[in-house]
């Protein structure tokens, strides 16, 4: 692309925190420190797909890196580094500018150096690659629940699929939530914090960015277990606020994406450790029931005490 | 992607050899080395702008491979691991299976893990993303060239801009020289063993993927230095015996990029240093000029001894 060079240099090339050598070269030089296992994830966005063409592109920055750093999260690992490749139909200074502050601002929010990327020529896409740091052995994986683990989710999942579904003008949010639930949508907020409280109290974790269900059953084929939910413990109250129906609320919490909130599974002998840690950095967490024996079998138990089977993935088939 | 997770499952988890969780998680774990720093690079590929839509995808895997490993090697790092995201136009087993295979026997080949990536529906992108390690301190970057260091060039660079100007149609290769071409295009060999060979050696490198001269450019660039090309040891005769067309051949040469050899200054006093490297690894290095003080500018020298300036960029300028 004419200009690339011009552009990287402008827009890519930002101050650094623990990085030898940032954009410019072959490779940037990482200072990785004793004791630790290298995280690393890559996520690529594609318009269309992903995200609306006409996207806002400061706030699709932001949520590019987001997503990206969520996953450190995910893993309970510190997110330190990160890479971005984009493709762009055309040169666009403005639209890169505005991309790059909102990259840039999530990433420094978090404490991640952009270390470089490329840029090139073609149909808008974003590609990017995390790297965290974690002491050796202490990542949460998906595959450590066991039976009688809690199970727990952050803060209020749901509000990003309301937004969505405003936005594709399926649903008419009221004034006073669709701030949040766009909010929620365009500028989430990987939840670095609790994933490193959770370190030796969470046996599993993961961000959910498919929808809870939907990433449950990842938790639990990894992990070779099943999983009871408990309708009356479900946060549904912020989504119900939100929507005002009852079963597009239920919807969205179950099965609505990029809300970004950690699901983990935890002992019950853990249960006041994780009350504690959410407390402390201001998160609301939620039980919102229990790892069983039967691999990949998710009940829902309803507020009569009846429980019901629910696909993992799928919800539309869970008439609520 | 609908069986975007069985795809991941049946292409993307190869056997790894120096990584502690590989696919399938919300990231990899990598073991670093005490006493290394880490190397990283991105490359995204796309469709129409760096390869034609109809690409044979084994080829493609390769060399998407190739194209990041090589950024290692310029780096004088050892490549360790690879991430890769791609996005497809449609679930296309077949092609997956292909540019997976593609991509993992360049990977093998030079022992590197493939940790995982991402894939997703849209125009077809490929972004791999490769970490190396080298020892601390000891990576070549390209601000090391000074005043008086030698410029040498690895292999046979200009026969990749061969086969492709051959596959546009521009020119007609011979059937003995098409073959190298076409491999030199689509199988590049990153020069892992020079780069690795060149530790302590050479003081700046780069590999030639925009073209000798613009790539030239980038060292003396980041050296804040200038360079005399001698026309009479550019490594000629392979390009020319393969084109026949000495203006043809000498472009080839000077502006055509997807080569992956290595272009790097070293001291006078380690000439013989690099050429030892050169003979123990099998792989011819060419010496072609010299690095002066004379920031940013680009002299050729004529067979006659006359010296004419050259354009870094552009060498369409440069009547040959």
């Amino acid at each position: 692309m004419a200009g690339e060079f011009d552009l990287i240099r402008r827009h890519f090339a930002r101050a650094t925190q623990h990085t030898d050598l940032g954009v410019g070269d072959d490779g940037a030089l990482l200072r990785t420190r004793p004791g630790m296992q290298l995280v690393v994830s890559s996520d690529m966005l594609v318009s269309g797909t992903h995200f609306f063409p006409d996207a806002e592109p400061e706030a699709l920055g932001w949520k590019t890196a987001a997503a990206n750093i969520s996953d450190m999260a995910a893993m309970a690992a510190e997110p330190r580094w990160i890479t971005l490749a984009l493709a762009l139909p055309e040169s666009n200074d403005k639209w890169v500018e505005a991309f790059a502050n909102g990259f840039s601002a999530c990433c420094t929010s978090f404490g991640v150096d952009w270390i470089g990327g490329d840029t090139t020529r073609g149909p808008l896409n974003l590609c990017a690659t995390v790297f965290g740091e974690v002491p050796h052995g202490q990542a949460v994986v998906r595959s450590g629940a066991r039976a009688g683990d809690e199970l727990w989710i952050s803060g209020t999942p749901g509000l990003a699929a309301l937004g969505l579904q405003h936005l594709l003008g399926n649903i008419e949010l009221p004034e006073g939530a669709r701030t949040a639930c766009l909010s929620a949508l365009h500028r989430p907020q990987p939840r670095v914090a609790l994933g490193l409280a959770l370190r030796g109290v969470a046996t599993a974790m993961l961000d959910v960015s498919d929808g809870l269900l939907g990433d449950l059953g990842h938790i639990l084929e990894r992990s070779n277990c099943g999983a009871l939910i408990e309708d009356a413990l479900l946060p549904l109250a912020p989504v119900l606020s939100a929507s005002g129906d009852e079963a597009q609320a239920r919807r969205a919490l179950l099965s609505g994406g990029d809300d970004y909130e950690l699901l983990f599974a935890a002992p019950l002998s853990q249960r006041q450790a994780v009350l504690d840690a959410a407390q402390r950095i201001g998160l609301p967490v939620t039980r919102i029931g229990a790892v069983t024996d039967q691999a990949n079998v998710i009940l829902l138990q309803g507020k009569d005490g009846a429980r019901s089977p629910l696909a993992a993935r799928g919800f539309d088939h869970f008439g609520s």
